[in-house]
């Protein structure tokens, strides 16, 4: 593995406290790709060949049911590791992965990293916080679908961008991924984003801006045991 | 801790691959305690004091959101430890835990678990594996929803009993926690065991019976990476 890309290892949350020395048989089998729109990197049912760590870009996972019906589970954003449980029980992967823009991913091979993790306690541990802060988000994400209305998602999302971004932003993804992503259909977000045009919010294209927070916040009802990113 | 006690310990998945001799701190502030049905654990929110290993007995993880409303997430079976992400990461439970029937439950104190993990590699790696297999239950959940219809998801869930328990079967918990975990209000549970009258489902109070499975699997699809339980 080239230097540099070492040196992109280094500052990685899963690796900051471990020295890439520690990790010789991993540094050597390691690999970055830059990988393309569209592509998929792994299928549903697939058994993991890698541990794939998004540096750059955005992937979608998402899951398909016996008859042919796909849904977004999570959209990633770096840096982020993913699936990380079926690497470590070596078990088929739950959903595939999908690159929705040019991503730049280190792939690390799955039977050394499970080797490594043996071997290097402080790994196992840097595992174990990624592994729980991803438990988490999916946690998460089942609250917001049961104990809100597609709408109040749809706000409460809203306002997680806001806090982050101001009073105007752009949707960091397509309508259709963030139906998918809130558990609707592409036209009750339509209909979720026009009742909100009475909390303030309007839309234009992939532009929203917001005229009145506290409307907002008093219809979405933003609760830190959902949307607080979990560090992961 | 009681050397019966110590005994039941070292027989839970957790601890396979540890004698309890290399855990002496946790061992001696270990608990066992016997919780009699609507004891609640802890609430959402609190910050973590224990893991709790369910040892015998039934309890139901619960959400509330910020305006009141509850939703049941998870109805555990023993063996299972509980919300091991929060222990791990000291951070506040995003779900409260109540017992649904009496329960015997092994309480660890959490700081010395937090510090155990750091000392012995063999207990990190052990809550890995259960941490990977909680991550993939929430994930198969969420598939769940996502990708069945309410109808459908009853049908996968009393198929999954038939499996286990045949054609004539006892409803491990009641219909108002049912439709809880299954995201359905209790009406539409009540429609949807009415709907599948067609697909050979009688019901009559918690007793529920089966005369014809294949029509049934035709409707629900049962889908190994959705229904099959995670060892944990």
């Amino acid at each position: 593995m080239r230097a540099c890309d070492v040196n992109l290892i280094r500052h990685l949350p899963l690796f900051l406290e471990i020295s890439p020395d520690q990790l010789p048989g991993l540094m050597e089998t390691a690999l970055i790709q830059n990988v393309p729109p569209n592509t998929q990197l792994f299928f549903q049912g697939d058994r993991p060949d890698f541990l794939h760590v998004l540096i750059e870009g955005q992937v979608e996972l998402f899951a398909i049911s016996a008859d042919g019906r796909e849904s977004v589970i999570e959209v990633l954003s770096p840096v982020d590791n993913f699936l990380l449980a079926a690497v470590l029980l070596d078990t088929p992967y739950l959903m595939g992965a999908r690159v929705l823009e040019s991503a730049r991913i280190l792939m690390l091979p799955a039977k050394c990293l499970r080797q490594e993790i043996s071997r290097c306690p402080k790994l196992a541990i840097a595992m174990l916080a990624s592994m729980a802060g991803q438990f988490r988000t999916m946690v998460k994400q089942l609250k917001d679908i049961k104990l809100r209305s597609g709408t109040q998602r749809l706000a409460a999302y809203l306002l997680r961008l806001n806090r982050i971004k101001g009073d105007r932003i752009i949707l960091p993804i397509s309508k259709k991924i963030l139906a998918g992503r809130l558990n609707m259909s592409p036209e009750n977000l339509s209909r979720a984003f026009a009742t909100l045009r009475d909390y303030g919010v309007s839309v234009q294209g992939h532009s929203v801006t917001f005229s009145d927070i506290l409307k907002l916040e008093e219809y979405g009802l933003p609760d830190a045991l959902i949307d607080d990113v979990e560090p992961r």
